[in-house]
């Protein structure tokens, strides 16, 4: 549980640090924050706990073996810009994390990985067939959480993002291989795919506290904003050699066909387009051909490129909650997406 | 459309014919719910007419290649016992069998099937990856569906159902090759596994147009035995020869290890029970070994055992309802127990 914690709360604390030295309230607001997520922990740990032993332990597992909490974080920093109250959002924190879980074991399946949060993945232990039902009974449990509580009206946001993430994921695999992917395509599926669950969590947390229309569209906002950073960082992290990307293979997205940013705009202007289009396209490209594609792509200005492509989204999101009021918890938003972006740069 | 319909409605209205034969009111009514299932079909397509291309068509084949629409029909019908009213419980009839599509869709990836309602299924098509998602988008809608009604008070029970249907699929995988499996568990599985869903149907119509409390509670157990009277007859379809099990591979619950009903009851009372119970528990069985096992159960009373067990389940669907007022439907829901083990009988 610590290390959960840890691995959200010291680098949080490192960058917010740098940033905030010394701002007494500020530290104050993200211990606060510290102890609900530790409160949500538990959550989560409950609704695991279930009969179907196959199941319970990797789930378990999946659980405590981390994650960094960013959706749950949101919804607790999102609703403080209303009338905050922590049992009233509790559950709406702990859903948006099962559907990310619950996304994430799926996502497994498509991708084949081997390892998630540097564990074996649920489908790598027990196989796809037990890995889509393991990812069902998340979804099942997040939506029978808000069907519980009182929040029936977030519902229909979630059920829509849910298969807007849908969409995401199947528009990936549909365009796998696909070296004539625009940016704009690129865009449409990392929206989908993983921003619009950050615009959720911010989204729901700020209407669930009764905050202003405006400020829950702001919030939104900055939601879709960081979420884009996150994934074009995301997909930076296969260019990066293994050790620092957390058990996730390098090259992977390019071994399954995954056309991400850094190789769209190699795609566009390297002066080996036409055999970086070769290479990519092959579906049964070998190591080195892997390790020459990465070159192409670096050599082109391709990774440089996807960086500040991220930075422009972190600073589109700081512009979208720039007129909320400047209540503590705004720079721990702020401080997340800048986070987001920390991971691979 | 007809054909769906046909298949539904000829094999339904033979039954009835013979058990009906001239009652008019009986006949109206009967026209009624086929007439309400084909608006049904304009809204289960338009919820399959999705942007993603990849999808697109292998769902529109899923949803256009039959299926009974009998959990649909059970919503029609257990509403009629109330304030009926078709535009209010429509969405809740398209939700069920969207629930059901996404299940059956997951459910192939769980078994490997190459076929689906005599086509190939989605898995077989384009891969256990593009399934997975392909089922979640379905179940996606069907809860965005629910949220955008006025039945948010039904999320809870559906939301509820969906885990346990997640619980007997898992619980069918923890099973795989357990030969000690007991009926008790057995039934633990189909019960969530398949009727749950014909209970949800039956009883979320009953609440939804405001039936009585006593009503709504015998038509949820109608819907709990006709479910499991149904799953014992699709488990006995393993073991009849293909041409009559409209594209199911004949002897697949064996090969997958899935042990059913007839297998249970051979592997207490067969003279050969310690033989077919190596058979069973061997991961690699070939053709002739799956031929010897049910050769073995047949001989071992083990069908005849499950055909009574159906239909004791069939006459406890009836006992639920007894009680409930003599109005025509009560008939339909009387045949569409009956039927739903003919298919096997």
């Amino acid at each position: 549980m610590f290390i959960i914690l840890d691995s959200f709360c010291s680098k949080q604390r490192e960058i917010l640090q740098n940033y905030m030295c010394g701002d007494r309230v500020f530290k104050q607001i993200l211990g606060e924050i510290e102890e609900e997520l530790l409160v949500l922990e538990d959550d989560l740990r409950a609704v695991v706990d279930t009969k179907i032993r196959l199941i319970k332990k990797p789930l378990e597992n999946m659980i405590n073996s981390g994650g960094k909490r960013l959706r749950p974080a949101m919804v607790l920093a999102a609703a403080r810009f209303g009338e905050y109250d922590f049992e009233n959002i509790r559950s709406l924190a702990v859903s948006v994390e099962l559907i990310h879980t619950a996304t994430l074991i799926h996502d497994d399946i498509i991708d084949d990985s081997p390892l998630r949060r540097g564990i074996a993945s649920i489908q790598s232990q027990l196989g796809k067939d037990v890995a889509v039902f393991a990812g069902d009974y998340l979804f099942c449990k997040a939506f029978e959480l808000l069907a519980s509580s009182d929040h029936f009206n977030m519902l229909r946001s979630v059920s829509k993002a849910m298969y807007q993430i849908c969409e995401g994921e199947l528009k990936q695999r549909e365009d796998i291989f696909n070296t004539d992917l625009t940016f704009k395509e690129y865009l449409y599926r990392i929206r989908r795919k993983t921003a619009i669950l950050f615009a959720l969590s911010s989204e729901i947390g700020a209407r669930a506290s009764k905050a202003p229309t405006n400020t829950v569209r702001a919030l939104h906002n900055y939601g879709i904003n960081t979420g884009i950073a996150f994934q074009i960082a995301d997909d930076l992290l296969d260019f990066i050699s293994e050790d620092k990307k957390l058990g996730k293979p390098a090259g992977a997205d390019i071994r399954e066909g995954v056309i991400t940013l850094p190789a769209i705009y190699a795609l566009k202007y390297s002066e080996h387009r036409e055999h970086l289009k070769h290479i990519l396209s092959n579906r049964n490209i070998n190591e080195d051909e892997i390790n020459e594609a990465i070159e192409i792509i670096k050599k082109s200005g391709g990774i440089k490129y996807s960086e500040s492509m991220a930075k422009r989204y972190v600073q589109k999101a700081l512009n979208s909650i720039e007129t909320l009021p400047e209540i503590p918890i705004k720079k721990v938003l702020m401080n997340i997406s800048s986070f987001v972006i920390n991971r691979s740069m």
